[in-house]
């Protein structure tokens, strides 16, 4: 036990000494193809050997590590997450998924312990996007969905992601060889901060994922008629603020009481913004995710049909476009029962949440089925610097990881 | 009725002259104490001279112009507006009064016609307050309540009032001689556009106002926590921004059905703004007016009262700034009720409103009764160079303004 509550100690360790490559001081920022890329897929190469793998950067320029099984070259079991990070970020948010599932192997490695299958552990080098806008780049490339044309980006600095990886001594047009078959992977297992406040609330370590939600995302502008805020009378407005606030309140109302399902208005602008002008013209952001489709769907057409009949009302102009929508991506029941018996066998309640942030797992879906592990983060802050998990929490999620793996059971139905 | 249509013909072409008078080129901008100040000063008074009176510039920069009664000396029925301007303003808001009000004097000097009581036409040097920050100075320093701690304000160039006072050629320690005493004045009449769209409804060109509103402003912060707006069930959120959409339908609502009052939420910001984040922090303005003192401090009451209830229901916290406040200014009966009879008398139906703007009149309420008449202005657009007056409207302004003049009756009731 003292030599497990030393493996979380030593994650933390290893989750401060990454959070440290940095492109600005003081802060964590990390992107693809940068130079703090190459210097933190060395130094997770580096800690893949010291486990006990043979570990190589694969054409994208993820991190893999493999660690075979009681013969060599058996399907895997695909342990991971991404080592790239936001602006200003925390330093939990990824790296702790590939950490851990190095530690693991590292265990199962002191231990001398080899399984009928192989471990491989993926650190991915793009999921949040930062630099070209376009998620899930070393996932995407694992699972040969990467899309070529997006070599064509260009990102901030005005390089575009061909420019960037040759800089980088990748070849982009290489990229599509680090697709994998499906045949050699038995599953792909993710552990991951939740993100959010719900093990908190829970007073739970770790939890199950089901599902991480689908998300539509719509730009609302709503246009009335601007006037002095003392010249018109209520009864002769087209306020657009007042209109925009029926809407808020719509997207709540159609989103409360639904297990896995959340609406949120993050962005408000009302032009002209003056405090004596009524607001002429309003936008704003809604973003809806769900655990299931169906529900994500039914509730876009409740919360479009609220807002046309507001629209209507008040005599305003409605524009609704789409910017975004991804489907929901659903955590294999199989993986999700097994995950559930690893979180039982270290003693602590098993309660089951959708993930309503992105995961590499929605893309490696394409190859694999997916599990995730979540782990709580204090307050629920992520995206932040004051992103934060207690090493006890750690150890929690890495006893669950590290007993999932020991006694995984690959699924036995055929497939197609 | 020829002649006369030819009066409000020459009221728009000086519209149209003074309108030229701005700061900068293709946009009409006019502030106190600038060359352009000067410049249309010389224009007013050129003009009130020669509509027969003697005109003078006073010593905060106002344009006097005086028409003697019968004897000279006798008390007089004042005329007025301002001739500053907003930034990117329309031509019509206070130069249509000054403009009118001269001519209604040139009128009666044709005719030989002199009245038991001076008539005087002021055209105020700053009713705006754009370049100070620093509303009514003209009419303030007649009214005796010029405040001389102002002349210490800096303007955007980096002036203090008085620094620009003498810059214009004029002595900031002689301000307070602009004053006038009460009983030199019978009364105050100010014509004005409307600013707003209730004559336009009404279908009226004129109208009678019944008093000038008062007003509160308040600024109002709601905290809550920011958070993933994936992640966060809504039952464990604390989102500013639902809870702002719920004051304002607080405010609307509280502001719908009572005559004469008004409520505006203008300006609002959510932070921190972004499509994927559960706002923490909202920002908003309200303004709050009504025609009668009562009904606004009412208001304000069950306003404040339904803000705090939202709060302590969504665990928000609430802070609560009153950022201006002015109480509602009363236009005479007596004054209203002949500003009523000289409507009629031009055929129209008379119709009382309220101003919900401010105007020089609030300050002149504290040496004389005040009286309004509104002018209706196309889509009640105001502030804006799409300000407009249609001809026909600025002649029945000006007949009614005349047989108001021509049939002044004094107030009777003895003043303390």
């Amino acid at each position: 036990m003292s030599d497990r509550y030393r493996l979380a100690d030593r994650i933390v360790e290893r989750i401060e000494e990454l959070g440290e490559i940095s492109e600005t001081p003081g802060m964590l920022t990390r992107v693809c193809f940068s130079p703090e890329h190459r210097r933190a897929a060395d130094l997770i190469l580096g800690w893949m050997r010291d486990a006990g793998m043979a570990a190589r950067m694969d054409e994208i320029g993820n991190a893999v590590g493999r660690y075979e099984g009681a013969q060599p070259g058996l399907p895997c079991l695909m342990l991971g997450s991404h080592y790239d990070t936001v602006r200003d970020a925390g330093k939990w948010d990824g790296p702790l998924g590939v950490i851990t599932a190095i530690e693991c192997v590292a265990d199962l490695a002191r231990r001398g312990l080899r399984l009928p299958l192989a471990i491989e552990v993926v650190g991915f080098a793009d999921e949040e996007g930062v630099r070209f806008s376009s998620t899930l780049l070393g996932s995407s490339a694992i699972a040969g969905t990467f899309d070529k044309r997006l070599l064509d980006a260009k990102g901030r600095d005005g390089l575009t992601m061909r420019e960037a990886v040759l800089a980088f001594g990748l070849e982009p047009d290489a990229i599509g060889r680090a697709a994998r078959k499906r045949c050699g992977i038995h599953a792909y297992i993710e552990l991951h901060i939740e993100q959010g406040p719900v093990l908190e609330e829970k007073d739970l370590p770790v939890g199950v994922v089901t599902a991480i939600s689908g998300a539509s995302r719509f730009r609302i502008e709503l246009d009335g008629r601007a006037g002095h805020a003392g010249t018109v009378p209520m009864t002769l407005r087209r306020d657009a603020l007042a209109g925009a606030a029926d809407c808020i309140a719509a997207v709540e109302r159609r989103c409360c009481g639904v297990a896995g399902l959340v609406g949120t208005v993050g962005q408000i602008t009302a032009e002209p913004g003056a405090t004596n002008v009524i607001p002429g013209r309003v936008s704003f952001s809604v973003d809806l995710r769900a655990s299931e489709d169906q529900i994500r769907e039914n509730t876009i057409a409740r919360v479009l049909e609220d807002l046309r009949e507001i629209a209507a009302r008040r005599n305003l102009r409605l524009a609704i476009a789409k910017t975004h929508e991804c489907g929901t991506v659903q955590c294999a029941v199989w993986l999700r029962e097994q995950i559930a018996a690893a979180i039982k066998a270290g003693g602590h309640s098993v309660t089951e949440l959708p993930s309503g942030a992105g995961h590499d797992g929605m893309a490696m879906a394409d190859i694999a089925d997916i599990g995730m592990i979540f782990v709580r983060c204090r307050d629920g802050v992520s995206h932040h610097p004051d992103e934060h998990t207690e090493t006890a929490d750690v150890e929690a999620a890495a006893l669950t990881l590290l007993h999932f793996i020991e006694n995984f059971k690959p699924h036995t139905e055929p497939r197609i």
